[in-house]
């Protein structure tokens, strides 16, 4: 079995490397990943949603051109595990879940996605395993027309900076007179205010 | 002048293999990165909360273990550029930001940041010389606490998994009785409904 350009071993490699250890999910996630691009008209440019923040991510980042900081990977969180491949000018793409109705059969895949036994009592090997034997027949495919706000405009244009005259950092100008962050929105308190 | 562990050579290809491109964002980031280290305690495991989506994430996870993935790496989006690495456990954290204020005299640089010319006007190579003379003096520190939503209880136990009555997929269950997409927060629509 290969991922991407990879030998199955040195998936392995690349998701030790980069993500830290070799979570189940991010296994799966290049599977899905190839899964998808495999139904993708060939050359297209393709921006990627996943709905979760969970290891799929990191699937897409090592295998894709696309990442979290040039924008082409987005994360809508529904907490569903799926990732949408699609073109980004016109909408059209694939999706890809892990479907959990497809299960029956794969005890360690399906304990560990839908939590069914305590996490110590579960092998990653094992989980690993089946994967590798399931194949493509546990996922399910469908067409889908991603929303516009997540589409890219020819004619977009970017936002100017404004100075926000509270805490006197630069933002977006069309965030409001004063920076999110001094909204509320912000994740910390600053020792000494 | 070396980011993270690499020559700034090796780090601008190391930048083109995971982000695409060289971007001003992403060279400025690597160097956030490194004062940001440079001021905490030795040895400490942190997380990294970045508060722009654009080019600074991509630094976060060439450079260090924290990823959007593995959720060491988190986007709390006030569109100011910094970054906070942070204690996991008690908050405790530096926070970076690229000062426009410290600006006067690098004209490169405040074009770029501040969007003060059109883009085509901007040369890459003249504000990448900028950034590489300027070295650490146009970013701002503070001692922040993060707030408790961002940090990593011992005690904290991870959600259980339900079925979707409506879309028939997998979901964290303490999201509510049908899953986030099915109450309208999907970034799609399907094919044939």
């Amino acid at each position: 079995m290969n991922i991407g350009p990879y030998s199955y071993e040195e998936f392995i490699d690349k998701v030790k490397a980069f993500h830290g250890s070799v979570a189940p999910g991010i296994v799966v996630g290049g599977i899905m990943v190839d899964i998808a691009r495999a139904h993708l008209p060939e050359g297209e440019f393709f921006d990627v949603i996943c709905e979760t923040d969970r290891c799929l991510p990191d699937a897409v980042q090592i295998l894709t051109p696309c990442t979290i900081g040039n924008g082409w990977l987005k994360i809508v969180d529904t907490s569903r595990y799926a990732l949408t491949f699609y073109n980004k000018y016109t909408g059209d793409g694939i999706r890809v879940h892990l479907d959990a109705v497809k299960l029956t059969g794969w005890p360690c895949i399906r304990a560990w996605f839908l939590k069914d036994k305590p996490k110590k009592e579960q092998k990653i090997q094992d989980i690993l395993d089946e994967f590798r034997k399931a194949g493509t027949c546990i996922y399910s495919l469908k067409k889908v027309k991603v929303q516009s706000s997540y589409i890219t405009s020819l004619e977009k244009k970017s936002s100017g900076v404004a100075m926000c005259p509270s805490c006197g950092e630069a933002y977006r100008a069309n965030l409001g007179t004063v920076c999110p962050a001094c909204r509320g929105m912000g994740p910390f308190t600053v020792e000494g205010d």
